[in-house]
């Protein structure tokens, strides 16, 4: 099977503009921000609602996709880890995973707390947490 | 930015070979099978270790991306939501996740339990459970 090109849905407004200052978990982030879909994909939003929680998938589009191996947290000290035992943005397919609380909602704008993304990153999906 | 192309890591070998006989959510699977990533990727796993619960993202090849709303778990009683306010594997992008057990590591298999996955279905990424 052909690898399958993926489709952008959105991208992510926020104050954050550089990886240093990113926080390295959503959790511990109070950041809040915007999440833009675009609007061809509105009608994937019938259902949202303020307060709920959900996941969002972003493409870390500056990521090194050839890197295996990584300091995990940038901590020497804990020697070389395999990336996909780390949540390292470095990855093959550097696709993040943030849980997100909806503060509100207008039309293809989705704004949201817990933000641990740089501006301007694309969204390539959003899931409500399972039951 | 032009959209980018997954690069596939490895797949899934599972018992589970048609939709209608997946779990609905990997909380519900007692399933075991295999994740057997492709052997350029080895050296990603280092560190990795029975016991550890990972996140491993997959891409449903079978699912359906042009759906923007569905009937959650085949309901139609509770009447068509946003794809983005659900888990259906139908999305734009159909990236599913799913936390598993690693049962046994050997080289790069990867025994695991709670499988929800169809057997075949190829892995773009796993990540560890944030502490």
């Amino acid at each position: 099977m052909h690898p399958p090109e993926l489709h952008f849905i959105g991208k992510v407004h926020s104050d954050i503009h550089t990886i240093k200052d990113a926080p390295k978990f959503h959790a511990e982030s109070d950041r809040t921000g915007t999440l833009e879909l675009y609007p061809q994909y509105l009608e994937g939003l019938k259902g949202i609602a303020a307060g709920q929680t959900i996941v969002v998938l972003c493409w870390f589009h500056q990521a090194n996709r050839e890197a295996l191996q990584v300091y995990p947290r940038g901590d020497k000290s804990r020697g070389l880890h395999g990336v996909f035992v780390t949540r390292s943005p470095m990855r093959p397919n550097p696709i993040a995973i943030s849980e997100l609380k909806v503060l509100a909602v207008d039309g293809c704008r989705i704004e949201v707390s817990g933000l641990d993304i740089l501006n301007g990153t694309p969204i390539v999906d959003i899931k409500n947490i399972p039951a």
